[in-house]
């Protein structure tokens, strides 16, 4: 599995698909540099006069609901329906979850007007996701994502997609298949927007030819590599989020296999 | 003083409010970054379909004016009212007041609708706020922040809101009493969005029980303290923003009672 | 000329202008933390409320469609309109161009709107503006910037406007002046919205007194000597944009002069 990761990585580089991103605005500058440090080449565009256009050049579409409003949401939903008649594969990003009944109805409507290939946040989001209330705190994980391994089971089987849970170990469902990644650091927590960077990137990984469930833990542990090296080399939060962009650009392959902490399964 | 000082800084930590901003697009991701640095958590939310929900959840209200536009103003009252109705605390960050005639009766239209209980900004801004025309810099500050302490006086007696204005020396004031933070360090001017931020951190002081005035002091001294260290650490505005976020994060009560410089009703 | 450029970039610093940006989420962060660096000030501000106000007190308008929505067009054309009314100089940064009919729509609705000072794109943008439809890879440039010096010589002549093509040399048309530019770092296509800093840097030189040839290769040479000194500095792309901000804050006459290639009409 680790050299499968491995090829999947570099094939990133190779490939440099055409991520659009329908995100929030406190990570569109994150998500685009993260995008442009693994290899591919980020889209940011959220108006409903071109979006159907815009996936027409696209591998890939990233919906993150982080700062939601009305117009953006249209965009959205065009967006989802172009993709799945266009074959692209889509990822959602549910930020905030349960948060209010405004975001958990667009969610609703996100899942109702077409399919979702994969689903990626924290654990508090998937759970709220499946239609479980639980007390909000805000964009931030109030349980740990092994609490929601149930849920994101029974959320994959329901939709059809991947579901990742972050979270101190990350979790990846894929109907019976089921990935762990513990890679990463808890100070990941205090840098907004790496949440939405990762969904970002699992757009580029799902651009490229191969196994769904192997993208994912590929674009999974990529970050969590990544992220827990930035973490030894920074000295907060600021200075994280900066070598985490420098690291997804120049991390080796022997970085990669030394630290590499994936369970299929278990 | 300075012990009380350290006392909140601390418990902001271990309280970590959920601070609701509509705030502009230049800052979203700084402010996000400058809550999570102190231990808070930022709730960025700026539609009116789920604002009021948003406030319920939070624990306080930035309103920041940066990068107007219709549909946000409308959130803004809404939440400015919401959050009076359950009682929760809102600060106002007048960004660019006096520019324009848009904005001046957008700041008009936002004091008209509520109540605000800690006003932040410039000396420019807090002059314009008060009815008096300067002409604008755009939203950086033309005046020093001595030349606007007699206005910032009139201002909390006409609003009943702390007034907090930044500076060389920055100024706090509410009804009688008057507080000077004298550390922060001129480079903080050449990284947009930091007043902006230091609204943001307000808002999660804000949040706590206490005194107010005491809780503007220990906001305010906060970010001076680490805005300085930064600037001695950083090799130019670039790096500043970084090693504040970094410093925001773990100083230490030894660096906070070596620097700070709080002076009360001088 | 090397002496003209040092004498400019010194004169930004002692003007301070202030430069109005009609632009994307993804860049106002950056940009506006650039123009600051390189001692003008920025203003960000969309709402068409207020944007004729906002160009009456600034020195330049900077419009950048890279995240476009029909209100921010709305905008950008009146602002263009009121620029061109009040004798500010206009930078167009024609981001995507090509990618979308919507995105071509807008820039022919630009074009259409007023007069243009200075146009800044990559080798896509610039060919796709022209008129020749080229395959778009969304906002990274797929031709070199040599490819395309023949189309911005006819689109300098179209439009009258001074057209800077970045690119591994950047290129500056004026009628039948041509300029090349041979610094920067390929580094820099790895950090996103560099491009658009470019554009604001711009504004801030446009805002100058001057021939306005030298004023754009004066701009156009500051952004790649800081940018590859920084990439020489950095480890990766997320810490060249602190160290690349750090440079235009703080480059020195000798580095400049040590460093700078230009030729003119060669």
């Amino acid at each position: 599995m680790n050299n499968k990761i491995l090829e999947l990585i570099n094939k990133v580089k190779q490939v440099s698909p055409l991520v659009h991103n329908i995100t929030n605005y406190v990570t569109m500058n994150n998500s685009a540099n993260a995008l442009l440090s693994v290899g591919a080449s980020p889209i940011m565009s959220h108006s409903n006069e071109e979006v159907e256009d815009m996936i027409g050049i696209c591998s890939s579409l990233v919906i993150n609901i982080g700062t939601l409003d009305t117009f953006t949401v249209e965009s959205m939903l065009l967006a989802l329906k172009t993709a799945n008649k266009l074959g692209k594969p889509v990822i959602l990003d549910p930020v905030g979850a349960g948060a209010t009944p405004f975001r958990n109805k667009v969610l609703n409507d996100i899942l109702a007007s077409g399919k979702i290939d994969y689903i990626r946040g924290n654990g508090s989001e998937i759970i709220a996701l499946n239609g479980i209330a639980v007390a909000s705190r805000g964009v931030d994980s109030s349980m740990s994502s092994m609490d929601s391994l149930e849920t994101a089971k029974i959320l994959s089987k329901k939709t059809g997609a991947i579901v990742c849970v972050s979270g101190e170990t990350d979790i990846i469902v894929y109907g019976d298949k089921i990935g762990f990644v513990d890679n990463g650091s808890t100070l990941m927590t205090k840098v907004t927007a790496l949440g939405c960077s990762s969904s970002a990137i699992l757009g580029a990984f799902a651009a490229l030819e191969g196994d769904k469930f192997e993208l994912a833990i590929a674009s999974t542990a990529l970050m969590g590599i990544c992220g827990e090296i930035a973490a030894e080399m920074c000295s907060g939060p600021g200075t994280l989020q900066l070598h985490l962009l420098d690291k997804l650009y120049n991390v080796t392959e022997t970085e990669i296999l030394e630290r590499i902490k994936v369970r299929i399964n278990e």
